[in-house]
């Protein structure tokens, strides 16, 4: 059983234009696709319910947390932000989708900006399967098609990612790395661009058997914990200043060793 | 030409213990021992300098940022650690030594933790090139041996680097990825695991030619600076909505398109 | 289920001395070991078998094969090596042991030499895990202890992996990148250093722990299988000679759109 | 001084129809472009000529090869093929053009085949830089219009590139990783997608920018030549096994240290 936590930031679905396509939210469309699946124990969370919903208590249930975000990651607290990362560190998933490339979390862990050139203009969106023998492939096609969607291009300002699974063709002349792997800490992270809100992307078959593939591979793998800071040698080590009891001394043993003196001569 | 600056602590040479190997600072040595090559232009800056020595002037004509850091990594303020950042992610190359893995502008850059075990017990560390095709590894030795050095060991907690030149051998039973590629941004990021402040290691001729190396690889290499934000189509795009100026009839037309409802049947 | 072939070169245990090691083979100590998962079906092949045991029925119906070889490299013929690659490249999982490292096979997919220094001199090996939060370090303590092995040292002459889960330390002053993962084509494949056939090393738990996670990282996904050649435009793309018959009318209609002659001016 | 050899197939400019694109053959082309950087003493070699141009002499005088091949790639010899594998392995740079990416010397270096899809449909190809950081995006623009090339589509079976720079759109719908470096043994390897014989590619500036990039990119870094095989300890190892000259204590010795007997206990 892997437990997934679905995190909306749960805004645009008050504008009824929006709610028409997404009516339980964002969180409601994924929650009931994967929902399917036996094997996923399935909650949800939106930034204004207390703690953002993410307490400390449901991060720890947490194997797998989704994340959508777009008009308010600056209202998610740093506290709530710190967390995340710290859990991600510590062995949880996390799979970051659409605008979620400007969280906190996300921009957090990857360390750099994570912008891209981004236009919304009703365009096709092809995203090819790169690496098929990926689990985050299985049981899809060779591409995925996407009648209308936001489009975004590169540059995509991420560290190069550890594994690419997809890459996006758009209509209006872009290419995005859409399918991004990284390993961060114990925790892996999965970025997948698609999810406009104003599209129904989240009830299609083949986008939830990317997040399903994807769920199962950034669950935690229960890896050693490495034991960190001041650590005993293994190993006996010669004692090679035995009964030098004097800094000088020891200081030209080191020169010596180093056959260089602070004159940079070797 | 290239600019580098070197920066240092240069908190631990106020000890006559510290001061006999690096009379000049770790920094001074750094500078004097690279200034040999005629290619470099370089200066130094130490933290309790104005601005920590690196006002956005002093970014602006770096092209290579050289760091050491230790015990005062706390000191080093949010202001000149965005502003490093931020150059990195502009282009700059930074090169981080030893103990600046704990740094708050690597940290930073790296999105995780960055810690690792450790211990002083003057063990000998082996530096083994693994990458000898790498330009890292020009006119280097198939290893480097430093009699004594402090201990470093795995778990590194780094994302896996994007090129691993080195991998360290301690007398004590250790090892560590002690040479480390990254890129971020336009910017390229080394980690070079030696540096010991007891120890004259920043006098020899094998590490001065690691740096040297290093500094070559990690400068600007002046690509293009992506637009980034909105962006108008580069191709044509047919406009799906002509006409359609009702919202739910493009509602409508979406959920066919996508032929899906927003009950979830595809 | 997943269907798992042991390959053994089985030569060496016509030796006494091998064969109070290993009386049923290095194959049949790892099936031994590794049978006692409920999820795996395992089979042995070894080399003095009718093609090598692994016709394409084997083959087909293997998801992953693991290979022990040292002595005989050359004696695994041509046809049996190419099926085994193509098998890979389809989507079967490789685990290359040991000596393996100058298989037909993993030389083939490596499209490198593949060679290390190398010595029998029974020093410690001590095996770190570098990736703890990779699927292949799942319950391993974070270093495993091998009291004596045979020595393997960089440089190793592979590719980049794609993933190094693990790095050896061995007494006599080496380091050696002992768990590497590749993908190729559709297949996964896994280096992963022990096994001399001196030392009784597959009978570990720690040793079949990883023989386990790897057989798991390592089976088919399923993925899409890409159609390759020659295929039709998926978008309607202008006729760009439309009505241009003649040869030479295209030929300026192309110069003049790339804005340049066959004199390079542009 | 950079050594630069461009290879080129030079059969299809028999044909009068590309002969007039490229009079001078595609070698000429890139030759007389590139010849216009001082830093670079370039020759040109043909399947046709005597050992395809490609003598041991001419390889070891070479810094880098170009290659450009299609309709002849089984007529390159193995003798020849193997020679310039070797040179590569040994720290040569190479650099593949478009169809070249299945010629014998590529194929083997990546271990994989290397198809693709593929058709000829006169579309516009644009290759966006996703590294604008690389060495290789120097002094582009943000991406590259050609106007008519012929189509490449993923799934691109190779391995993931150890850096990707370039990703192709194309107006029939597809995506292609065009810009991809490798690592193999000492030296460097490059595949860049465009250069149909058709059009007037390489006489464009920006395509010639890449070439002159990834020339300087590959070429050889002069690191240590490994010394492999058989190497004695470089520490001092205790000898487990003095005095003990009966194989069977030998044997005894070991099974307690492993703590397992051959029966598998541990």
């Amino acid at each position: 059983m892997i437990h997934v936590t679905v995190w909306n930031e749960f805004l645009h679905e008050k504008d009824e234009r929006i709610k028409r396509v997404y009516p339980d939210g964002i969180h409601g469309a994924i929650a009931q696709m994967l929902g399917r699946y036996e094997e996923f124990s399935i909650r949800t969370a939106t930034l204004e319910m207390e703690e953002h919903g993410l307490t400390q208590e449901v991060l720890d249930w947490t194997d797998v947390l989704i994340w959508w975000g777009h008009v308010a990651h600056a209202r998610v607290s740093d506290e709530v932000t710190d967390r995340v990362v710290a859990r991600v560190l510590d062995g949880m998933g996390l799979i970051v989708l659409h605008s979620g490339h400007l969280s906190k979390p996300f921009v957090k862990l990857m360390g750099t900006v994570c912008r891209s050139k981004w236009r919304e203009n009703d365009e096709k969106e092809r995203i090819w399967v790169i690496e098929p023998g990926h689990p985050i492939a299985a049981n899809l096609p060779e591409y995925i098609e996407l009648p209308m969607e936001e489009t975004y291009g590169e540059r995509f300002e991420v560290p190069a990612p550890d594994e690419l699974v997809f890459i996006s063709w758009f209509s209006g002349g872009e290419v995005f790395r859409s399918g991004c792997c990284y390993r961060r800490g114990l925790g892996k992270v999965f970025y997948f661009r698609p999810g406009h809100e104003e599209y129904p992307t989240f009830y299609r078959e083949d986008i939830t058997q990317v997040l399903k593939n994807a769920v199962e591979w950034a669950k935690p793998s229960h890896g050693p914990k490495p034991t960190l800071g001041f650590c005993e040698a293994i190993e006996k080590v010669e004692d090679k200043f035995a009964g030098m009891d004097d800094a000088l001394k020891k200081h030209e043993y080191i020169t010596e060793a180093y056959q260089c003196g602070s004159s940079g001569q070797q």
